[in-house]
């Protein structure tokens, strides 16, 4: 098996689900902490900070810093930095999405913004919303940090930045450009903080339809492990298949 | 030319635009009035009561009472009714479906709900949406008063309902049942009401799209008329025809 010299992790479903920590997935972080190869958390959470997850990472005892952290709201910062420079941007969003943007230097402004960026906003209103519709039709850029449809919490299943995205989607026309897994932005933008060859990079995670697919789009090596939402009799990974499959990581040398 | 014998009118665009009173309406209203051939507005606007569209109808001279105007909401509240009787609903909304709910015998619960109700909202919350997609994950029928895409208004055009309940629709996948046009439901409810044959029964408006597709639905006869949104040289409206156009509704004989 080839040595990888970049790992990008996920994290729900792959080091922990909700609240309680995957073992396996732990051990394989100090495995790689041990061989001193690099590795990032990417995750499509816009709301926290990598501060914050690194933190919770650090409760469960899995080694992680902020910097090994990528949030899509960070590949969203970077991305526009990287692409268009310092830009005047309309945000909803939460904590972890404003204080990206602020990072990277960009602006965030209440009129005539260049961008529009949305992350999951728990504090949403109408007016939010028909703000951003004005700056599209205005034509400011349209970002997303990512299509998740809805996130599980205590109470179920609650709307996602996906849903939300989709009101000024729908209301203006125009498409949204999502940065999150399963694009490939955030696949390359932590590559690029990870310093890492693509061919000898690979995306570990346990959602077929996110992890795996960003990693494939980026056309980047692919472990898929079956700890988390898909299943191995799911048939959707079985037509296109990841580059490795594994119970438990566990099973996975570094 | 048939002699009809009941007619559905559009308001915005046919009567009005914006403020601005479109006298060939009113004289079209008049003559009906004078000839004793029973007319009912209908409007997608859910957000307003009859009472407060035939007070402004009424402003400009234009023949209304609140028992002559329908809108989204009231045909929403009274197809619930008719099709399930009275309901438990989870409204999210402003005062004219409340108020139309209400009137229909439906109580106005928090949880529980046997039928989630969403129209125009400018107080929407993330939270308002969060309890829509849990009751309608939960098995309550999904209910919109309209598919408007976006309202027009001084700053512009904002939101319209179609596009928020877009949120619901994409977070639980479940696909919503839109009574207003240009769906056949509000024009069955209004014939309902007028209490017409639909065979002698005109819908008339400005919109191709909205107003004379749902009379197409419902298998009436349709009037387009080039006041408001369709234009003439319009590509739409001439592939599938309405049974009749006007320059302007002061060619229209009754």
């Amino acid at each position: 098996m080839k040595q990888f010299t970049g790992y990008l992790l996920d994290l729900d479903g792959t080091m922990y689900r909700g609240t309680e920590r995957i073992d396996a997935g732990k051990r394989l972080v100090d495995r790689l902490a041990d061989a001193g190869i690099p590795y990032l958390f990417v995750t499509n959470n816009s709301s926290k900070t990598p501060e914050q997850i690194a933190e919770k990472l650090q409760e469960m005892e899995i080694k992680a810093e902020p910097s090994q952290v990528m949030t899509s709201a960070e590949a969203c910062a970077s991305y526009l930095k990287r692409k268009h420079g310092e830009l005047n941007v309309y945000a909803i969003g939460e904590h972890g999405l404003l204080t990206a943007l602020e990072s990277e230097g960009h602006t965030r402004v209440s009129e005539k913004a260049d961008a529009v960026v949305m992350g999951i906003d728990r504090q949403l209103t109408y007016e939010k919303l028909a703000d951003a519709c004005l700056q599209v039709r205005n034509g400011a850029k349209f970002v997303s940090t990512n299509a998740d449809k809805a996130v599980p919490t205590e109470r179920g299943m609650l709307p996602g930045n996906g849903s939300l995205t989709s009101v000024v989607h729908v209301s203006t026309g125009v498409e949204p450009l999502f940065i999150g897994k399963p694009e490939a932005i955030i696949m390359e933008e932590a590559m690029k903080r990870l310093g890492t060859d693509p061919s000898l990079t690979v995306m570990v995670g346990d959602n077929y339809e996110t992890d795996i697919m960003a990693g494939m789009r980026a056309g980047i090596a692919t472990l898929l492990v079956f700890s988390g939402f898909t299943r191995p009799e799911d048939r959707a990974w079985q037509v296109k298949r990841p580059d490795f499959t594994v119970t438990t990581l566990d099973d996975w040398s570094v």
